[in-house]
């Protein structure tokens, strides 16, 4: 624990001080404008990785970047979604998935997770995801199973994140965005999916890539 | 999301190159230390006011940074213990509150979450403290009962840490160690659970304390 | 009763003996092409409005046409899906709302399900369809609130449908095909979901309309 | 999915017509006299074999004719009893099995289930019929097993049916009646259950047998 | 607790040795023939109205003597019926009420559980018996509410317990037998459910009183 | 049944007339001081060990004499701890293992609950127990793991008991005291739990062990 106790000093003394301003303004309040969905893994920093300073981001991490479907037993992942749309009105929601990740590793390899069987419940919600990778195992399509459970994964979150009423109905009048990611820890390149096209494309091409489905109905005046 | 994509851009073209190694090392393995259990809070940013880089903590963030306790039905908390203990092998794991939390404040005041049912039912985990600080309402004890809340939520969520079976095991043998932490935003003050103590005293004082229960067993050999 | 029993005797001796070898053929083995998921209500009758046989829909009902999302615990219709999918091989999924629906006037009328708790608790799953509604119920786009729910009660469920591991999967390569439908009692009509206009079209125009995804990938060799 | 929108336009054009009035009348309320629990298998038709028309029958159906006992999770099928019973007040529940169901033969042979999860903890529901079969295996009472555990079922549904509330207490002053069937899709025999004698007998013989419980008060007379 | 390690005292240096033969046969195994099911009540002393000695009654006892039914989430009730029937085989289990029970009487007065929402989740499973007396309020057959709540709820379980599989199974071949007593702690009399005849009768009267069904099976030679 | 209905008549007969006054001051109230959690099995007579009196104890029994950790689905062990301390204002609560207990031992031998699914599934409630006991098999300590899994349980349970609101709040304020025992069939003795030492100690040595941690607050005055 020392390293991560100097860590703190050296925050208090020497970073702290050049931003009190900004600790100062976000002390009583937050308005972040963006809520990111990552997997716990200490390899993603998602402040370092979209440069954002803290007040920015909405951050809710678990083990495989899963968003589980709404229902009615409801947990954590749940909740920060229902608060960050509906006390916060973020604007957008990011589901960001990565590559050498362990839960993936665990899905295609099930008896790695023998002695841990929190794990495995868990990731049942990953289990359309390896169902879609199953069925096409033979498909030569090119690419590994992981990368392709990867991103299957990210779309299969993005699907369970339209089943919340608070989502859903925000999308469904263009007042909210959702996005899939794919970060690459070794390149630091990002994928991003196109709902339209059905594939992901990188999130600093030309055409920034979006997964949020066409909207049914205008937005109310209300904002 | 324009800004949260330049951020990208930057980290691509400016961060990256400088720790082009690191990630290369971390492209397919991770190995944390401590294992850091917070509140979705935007202004709560773990590797900041840690000091941490990449490869360092694995984070896993909710809202009222609520530890479940262990028990038929589990999920994504419960699923990032086990995963961290058995899988990772971390060392420590920090339970940590922070000042102005949007959570302690909903707790104290359950109108505001009339339209939020699934924060509400979350919440459940946090009436522990919320009965032990109204049971005390009265006793004049100096402080504010956001503060007290708070408090005793981290101290609440320690509790429960101590039912899941991979936590308890190893603490009892003094081989995983926890700590509750409050962070105050606007001073950058840390202040830690003394479990021996029963009280918070700061993270950076002459004594680091320690919220880890007296081992019962000497620790088997095996590393 | 007594209707009942006389239904079924003129079914044994009038009806029965006409279609004798179709109940020989039936007696040891079903193979229905399509599952049919449809609401209670006593006045559906899916086999007379789509004029089938014996042996040709796979068929659940329930109260408001639900799908429940796949999740950690699944019930009667998640198991009628995967049932239907793997076990049958069904090609074709249809959710079938409907004019008049209970269920559908419940959800705009709460006070009315005061003492049918279990009730109450099976509409949260029509709750995504219902945000839809009240954030838009002065969009003054015509049509009836009562009308407008059923259409998005149809669109959640099929959103729900494709969080069901088999679903998906076989989704995504094309080999099953989902289908949303609204059927007016008093006019025989019936409209079907266009995903890609993101309207209702009648199911017997130029047209058919189809609810499904775009596949992502080529079916395998396999059947 | 051509015959069936074919079938829905000879519904339209040629049956529809002839009972227009019916469909008028059913526009705006339905009012059945008796719930019918059945298979969603495809051979069955409810309203085929009981020859009943639109608005007779409020039909809910699953895999294996099941009703989960009431609880403190309750789902579909469970909804559409109280809904039934407390909304439509109807007087008849039927719960009809069948011969040749996958269901009743995937419980005697549950390595059939092994990649259908949801399926198998569903038929939990049939354990209590399961464990009364097995017992008597070697009972040498004649008959199959299939056999047996499609009429075990049949009661085991019966006894679940009775922990309702909204049941129960209709069925204990003598409002509702209560009634197990098993039908045979090749001979077009129905057996109903008789909870005096134990055993089931014909549905179209001399006396109706009946699985109601005798009622211990009389009915208030609110009707 | 000093009252409580006086009486241990008393009971180690006083009863124990009398008792020495009885407590070294018991120290390995235990053969009880019964389980009881009561009530946490402080007033019930199972082995004291029915004058049995350690190793005689298998006793599992929660607010209300509540057998909740056998589902999909199964606790410790539920366990308890297991573990009885299977591992130990006893051939008889009593489920006994009890005269002015605070359960009771808090589900005749749900207002009085306003802070206790984990007993109001509870006695749910006594909203069948509630539901049965509500009906019946205005019936004018005699008899208090609270008396005929006690009796119906004694009822409600004895059905409870037949949806569990061990119970089922063993009942239906006359292997184990089920009781419903109400126990009347001023007057000291036990009533027990005749289910033939559809009341209580005294237990100590000419004719003991059964609510086991009649078998349906002759039980296997395997005894 | 037979012993069993003489022992009541002897009670009935014999030992009611001379403790009549004891059950009419009984009648319409309880007001026990202690609450007492043990297992079910049949050696366990509670109040003869501790020679208490009707009206003395409120006692909750079930296999493992386990508590479950509160959470979002609450049973029976948590509605017996609340309705006690909430209702009843108990001032001690006991968790009272022994030796030889079957549920320890099926938790060592899990094969041995190969056909018993429900108790298996409650047992996971000790699994913290378990984890402890397996991480230190072969630590040499003296003492058997069934000896030492006992204990372990005893003192996981009481970990459980502070997760509950109800429990918690009192204990932090000293108004409520926790105490975790293993009682000996064969040999009559008690030890317990002191949680300064982290040792069991003779319940009847020279100073009473307790198990409650040290409260936080002073009480509030209303009592
Ligand atoms: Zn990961
Ligand atoms: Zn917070
Ligand atoms: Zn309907
Ligand atoms: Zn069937
Ligand atoms: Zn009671
Ligand atoms: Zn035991």
């Amino acid at each position: 624990l020392n390293n991560i106790i100097e860590g703190f000093k050296r925050f208090r003394h020497d970073i702290f001080p050049t931003q009190k301003d900004l600790f100062k303004r976000l002390a009583t309040a937050q308005n972040p404008r963006a809520m990111f969905i990552t997997c716990a893994d200490s390899r993603i920093v998602p402040e370092l990785i979209t440069q954002s300073s803290p007040g920015d981001l909405f951050v809710t991490r678990n083990v495989g970047n899963v968003v589980p479907p709404y229902g009615q037993m409801n947990g954590g992942v749940s909740t920060a979604i229902e608060y960050a749309v509906v006390a916060l009105g973020v604007k957008h929601i990011i589901v960001c998935g990565h590559s050498d990740c362990g839960a993936m590793k665990a899905v295609l390899n099930p008896k790695s997770l023998a002695n841990m069987p929190t794990v495995q419940a868990w990731l049942r919600h990953v289990e359309v995801a390896k169902t879609v990778v199953e069925e096409h195992a033979h498909c030569g399509c090119g690419g590994s199973h992981l990368a392709l459970l990867t991103e299957e994964n990210v779309i299969a979150q993005l699907n369970h994140l339209l089943t919340h009423p608070s989502v859903a109905a925000r999308v469904a009048s263009g007042q909210l965005f959702i996005h899939g990611w794919v970060y690459n820890i070794e390149t630091s390149e990002i994928v991003a999916y196109d709902a339209e096209l059905g594939r992901f494309l990188p999130l600093d091409g030309e055409v920034v890539p979006t997964a949020t489905p066409r909207p049914r109905f205008t937005a109310p005046d209300k904002d």
